[in-house]
């Protein structure tokens, strides 16, 4: 009984066609990377799980993807440790999960190289990673992520390179429907000030966050519900209330600050970012001051941003912030870190959309050399050889057979040409050169076969 | 207490210099695959048990890196299961392990496409793969795979186009010190068949594999314990001392074959393919036919090839051959393949051993703007916008630092040029570029600037 080629849930292969669309965007996405002074570095799939958990919340360290000890991995568990259940037994049975993402990884990496990196170290990184998630539509459990980051450096001009390599990115994939939504961590902790909810500072992210999509008034009910008086909540009302454009609304949030430090500090740093990015020549920008932007995760201290398309419901497509902590756990305090991570599926699923891949032209050969019996597959290897010989990319037909399954062939793999080798052919030195979008032939010599071709890659 | 930033052993971190190699190696590679009409295909690197496991014999399954089935993975576990040691309770607790090469996942995946696929189907797959070995120099628990394989014809036209594909590849590398070992499975089954030898077949081939590590003497010795008589070790060594170029080898094989049909039928395929690989214009080829040649891995059952380094000590660089039923265990029957696997660690190692990589030049940007006080950071990211803009990869140092400091970020991330922005440059619009090798300056306008710098790209 045959196995079945099923793939475990939440995983996927890629096929020719997909790869030569989401290699067009990475190799977009590192073009500009570089560009603009990252260099690459790449970790393992695998790390202790010392170095993976407590890194992303009780939540994150369930969706831990952990490896079973090679060998007899139970001679570490005790009786006890076998009655004792799931969690504890797991701790004994593994020591090294998949990456969760490829920050904490790159953190390791610095801290590990630190006598080796140059400070600042711009780095970019391009790696699966996985995750035991639920699976839904967009959600997989293997997923590539692709981060830029610059570690070793508190300067805003970072954040505004960031910025401006979004707008750079999107250009070049010819996707301008998307808006940049910009804040600081700094804002949110002024926001609880003037709130008083200083001690509710978590719980405000949380429901801050779900703002998009349950609307103002039950997020102003749930903050009600963790304790919120109605002064606070009006304070927090004429803030979502705030009108106009980015210095209009920086300018109103700055009088709502006076008492707040922290806040003026963020507003302070939004305002340089923008600064630096008007420098940069970002004019256009579709860079959005957003107080109520909150983003998920703890590690981020400074700026955020979050990027979504505007004319399809998308959800984040790239997203970011400033971390000023992330080494310290692995014993390098004091170095101050920002980065950007793109999500490749839903900017995949966006230009697809959109309609925004340029071409489905697979990258294949640009010749197919048919091959009907011995005689001319002979003669057709030998032309081969003078075409690849040319640089020209190029195959045969490794059998025998009839033209029609030949020619099927060619279409299928979006091959534009066509020579046809017969005993004809041979004899007369001119071979039939077939295009095979237009259906048009010509005869050629083979010098005049491989200029044609030369001309045409 | 700080965590230490350890990797799991047999892992490595790639920093931007080895990635920098790497990807030299893997865009020769794939340049030439694409050139010769191979496709790119990426499989999840966790596939379900139940498609690894049988597939790389006992060794092999103990081999591979197991995932932990998520959340209470004990629930499917009974009392008795807990007792009965890590053998049985390994397959309660996973389903999924990490995939231990690139072929098995291929074959799985040509099933589960094959109404898409367009057969003869030519794919490449460039991805890591893991393996629970014991760790040693050069051997690695994660490491790429490069693979080129053709599915769905028997012709040895494919084989042939991989020999010259290793040449095209290793030529483009400057790397020319080899030679390909080339032989047949049928070939082996010969000379099992006239030793009188067909039932001990199995063996045969694991001691003749030796043949290099432990000479002759040794190799007759252990074939005597596994009960062959004088006459079958005799009948070998005269085949071991056959001398002489590839076709005198294969003429006198063909005498010591008469009767040996399979044996007949190893040596007709090798001629094809030399002559194949003859009119695909590899002649000074590096092709030495070797009849001692075994493989390891059983599922070949044609042509078989292995790569050497001749001039040092380094093991096998690339290796493949033809394979019958790999798909039939998934339910597809009939279909023959072959392909080729390149060892990129052991190419990394023998370019480097052999001075072979060109020039170590980091993938970095071709200019750092220096970064004094506000006033030239505002000049400095204005004339970055301008020459990012001509497409120049260009860089500002984030801090205001002391030259020194600056200079030494260039230097160590080999940034060619250096432009100086202090105020009397400012002043003057003309600006001081260094270039970091000589350390000569010249002083240029923004548009001078951009001029020479477009000229250098």
């Amino acid at each position: 009984m045959a196995q079945k080629p099923t793939l475990p849930k939440g995983t996927r292969d890629f096929g020719p066609k997909q790869m030569l669309r989401r290699n067009y965007i990475l190799d977009t996405i590192k073009s500009v990377f570089k560009k603009y002074g990252f260099m690459p570095i790449e970790t393992p799939a695998m790390e202790n799980l010392s170095t993976l958990t407590g890194k992303y919340g009780d939540e994150g360290d369930q969706l831990l993807f952990r490896i079973l000890n090679s060998g007899d991995f139970l001679s570490k568990a005790s009786e006890e440790d076998l009655q004792s259940g799931s969690a504890i037994l797991r701790s004994k049975i593994s020591e090294k999960g998949l990456k969760y993402d490829l920050t904490v990884p790159f953190a390791r990496y610095v801290v590990a190289n630190q006598h080796e990196v140059t400070f600042p170290f711009k780095r970019y990184q391009i790696q699966p990673v996985w995750r035991a998630d639920r699976p839904q539509k967009g959600r997989y459990r293997e997923f590539y992520q692709c981060d830029a980051d610059v570690i070793g450096t508190n300067s805003l001009i970072c954040e505004a390179e960031l910025m401006v390599m979004v707008h750079e990115i999107f250009g070049a994939l010819k996707f301008s429907e998307y808006k940049i939504a910009l804040s600081s961590r700094k804002i949110l902790e002024g926001i609880a000030e003037i709130m008083n909810a200083t001690p509710q500072f978590a719980q405000l992210v949380v429901i801050l966050d779900k703002l998009d999509k349950i609307g103002e008034e039950k997020v102003l009910e749930e903050l009600e519900k963790i304790g919120l008086n109605s002064n606070a909540l009006s304070t927090l009302k004429s803030l979502l209330h705030f009108q106009g454009d980015n210095d209009s609304k920086l300018a109103q949030l700055k009088s709502a600050f006076v008492s707040s430090q922290i806040g003026l500090e963020g507003i302070k740093d939004i305002e340089e970012v923008l600064d630096h990015a008007d420098s940069l020549g970002l004019v256009d920008h579709n860079l959005e001051f957003d107080l109520t932007l909150a983003r998920g995760l703890s590690y981020y201290t400074g700026v955020i941003y979050e990027v979504k398309p505007t004319s399809i419901s998308m959800g984040t497509i790239a997203a970011g912030g400033r971390y000023d902590n992330l080494t310290e756990v692995f014993g390098l305090s004091g170095v101050s870190g920002v980065g950007i991570s793109f999500g490749i599926d839903r900017i995949y699923d966006t230009l697809n959309e959109l309609d925004l891949f340029a071409t489905d032209q697979l990258e294949t050969t640009q010749v197919l050399l048919t091959n009907f019996d011995d005689d001319a597959q002979k003669h057709a290897l030998n032309i081969l050889f003078k075409l690849r010989a040319n640089d020209i990319s190029s195959e045969i037909y490794p059998d025998h057979s009839k033209l029609k399954k030949q020619l099927n062939y060619a279409d299928k793999k979006q091959i534009p040409y066509v020579v046809l080798i017969g005993s004809q052919e041979i004899e007369a030195g001119r071979y039939t050169l077939k295009n095979m979008e237009k259906g048009s032939q010509q005869e050629l010599s083979v010098d005049e076969l491989i200029n044609f071709l030369k001309d045409k890659a």
